[in-house]
């Protein structure tokens, strides 16, 4: 079945709950998909793949090549969340990080980082005056720094050099910046924002910027400016409503998320699709947010970031209707009991009512 | 004379005005440091150096070996800002930031960069609920992607490599690490954050890391914990107040600092030093804004950030008492005055005239 085809009626789906709260929210997510999968008479069959921290503890393995092969075979990834506790000493930093959720990115090549920042009716920004905020970063997912070149010589001694290369090429940015000039021509305001550091990072800040200044052209219905990441964060603060489509690189573009996650009334509600446009892989989805061992347990994890990354993920499989279904219900969800204190299973059944109202 | 010595009464100032704002700022810091030296006997002697855009544009040279020569010899410099305005394309971007205010920072081996931010009573911050900001970024100066390492191979072409190379050093993390755990035993609340992403970049990650950890028990009072940049801009956000020190690298300090001045009232409030604590060389202190040449010649600019500055040069000079006076000046005039609109002058002399009140 191809996987972008609006005919298909049956998806092979892989489940990676992850570790802390990722199993909690994830199982949201996939009651509000069933909820509005079988009605419309599609059926998602799902592989729950347990990897993460206990995994990892558990066999010392942290993703195999075999599971790797086997998640290439499905239409889509379902993520939830990896990492252990901060003073879990026993798995060293960047584990799971780089040879699970990295690996899957990098490997399965996706290139585009989505990740919609929208305040939503009935929730609160901690900004006093937020405006309205709907934006999308289109942070690139396959190099910059994340690329793991760096290293460490004489490490341990007063003598250490520690290094880290960010590895940036035509081929990603051009593929980055293209998609993100498709993605504002297709919005109503239109607007395109390089975010970089080009007075600095002198080389990949010029790459970015000379790309964007050669699609330019072919995109005069939009409008495009420049701002430093420092100055990013700033506008994100005093006037976010400034923002349609952010363009910028894997770090920048994970340190803007975050922000604009707290702007926009909190990380529980920022998803984000890791895609890979050219579909030679599944693409995966999953929220913004991490494992959150510290809430992890207690019921309180918000799932509706793992719901609208689901959305996403019917959205990339060809099924927008579906996926606006969804996004309306959490909508609607969110203006009714926005800041009601719920349990996690309270909020997905909410907005499973709310799909069907 | 020798800079840090609490008994000299003249010191030799350099003053770089600069570019846009940059010289009206500065004409306000040094009104205000005149208005506070020349009570108490102190003379400042002062060397302007007519440096940037239009020195560039002129003579075709940033900053020359004679020039640096001459800085050196001065016991401090008193720094505007830089930079060309963003569509002025005589002037390719990072011309002036690299050759002449990182040549600055990393010639005269500024490796702290010091940057207090404080909400102010009187100014207003942009979130909601701010509590009260009043922490310290100890920002790494001489290093990481600042280095100006990396290139570009097969430029321009679809083949086209970018990099750009984080340097970090053990010499240079220690004594940043060090003057950070100092500074926070010094503060009521003692408590030091590390801010880094070792889970993504592992190998400067964890030499902050491992710099942190072996240097606290030295410092048993001082509270150290550990944020990824992503989630300290999301705290920067939900909860500024929970920041006493912060220590982190070149440009994730760059970020936070622009964030933390759009969470403390705005980026005209906040000062920067930066500091060769050996005093090897001369220190050199400026606002944390740019040159903001969009509203350059309309007596706009917001001078307290420079006037601060001015205050932290005259701390390092060793006389503390007069930076704690214009400290004071500044917080009665922000509490009397904070939010009216001002020229930039009168920002000045209501501030000299709050020293004599
Ligand atoms: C867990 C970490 C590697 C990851 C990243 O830095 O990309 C996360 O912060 C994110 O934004 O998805
Ligand atoms: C102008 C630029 C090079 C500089 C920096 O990135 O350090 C500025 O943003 C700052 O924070 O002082």
């Amino acid at each position: 079945s191809e996987a972008s085809s609006n005919a298909a009626t049956k998806y092979s789906i892989a489940v990676i709950p992850g570790d802390g709260i990722g199993p909690e929210v994830v199982a949201e997510a996939v009651k509000v998909l069933d909820a509005v999968t079988e009605p419309a008479g599609i059926t998602l069959d799902k592989t729950t793949y347990p990897l993460g921290a206990e995994h990892w503890l558990a066999t010392g393995e942290v993703l195999s090549d075999e599971t790797m092969d086997k998640l290439r075979g499905h239409d889509a990834i379902l993520f939830g969340a990896v990492g252990a506790a901060p003073n879990d000493t026993r798995i060293p930093s960047g584990i799971l990080e780089r040879d699970l959720l990295l690996k899957l990115r990098f490997t399965f090549d996706h290139y585009i980082n989505l990740r919609p920042a929208t305040l939503y009716p009935g929730t609160t920004s901690p900004l006093a005056e937020p405006g309205d905020i709907d934006f999308v970063v289109v942070r690139e997912g396959t190099e910059g720094l994340y690329a793991g070149n760096g290293g460490r010589v004489r490490q341990g001694t007063e003598h250490e050099i520690a290094t880290e290369v960010s590895i940036n090429t035509a081929h990603g940015v051009r593929r980055l910046v293209k998609y993100a000039f498709e993605l504002a021509q297709k919005r109503p305001r239109k607007k395109l924002t390089l975010v970089h550091k080009h007075n600095v990072l002198v080389n990949a800040g010029r790459l970015y910027q000379e790309t964007v200044n050669e699609f330019a052209p072919q995109y005069p219905d939009v409008t495009v400016d420049y701002l430093h990441i420092d100055a990013a964060t700033i506008f994100l603060t005093t006037d976010p409503s400034r923002f349609d489509v952010i363009v910028t690189d894997n770090l920048f573009g994970d340190i803007l998320t975050d922000q604009a996650g707290a702007v926009t009334g909190g990380i529980g509600l920022a998803p984000c699709g890791n895609i890979n446009a050219d579909r030679t892989a599944p693409s995966m989805f999953e929220p913004v947010h991490g494992s959150a061992p510290d809430i992890a347990g207690t019921a309180t994890a918000q799932p509706v970031a793992s719901i609208l990354a689901a959305a996403m993920m019917l959205e990339h499989l060809g099924h927008e209707d579906l996926a606006d279904q969804i996004n309306q219900a959490v909508r609607r969800d969110l203006e009714t009991h926005g800041n009601e204190q719920r349990s996690t299973d309270q909020v997905g059944d909410h907005i499973v009512a709310a799909l069907k109202a």
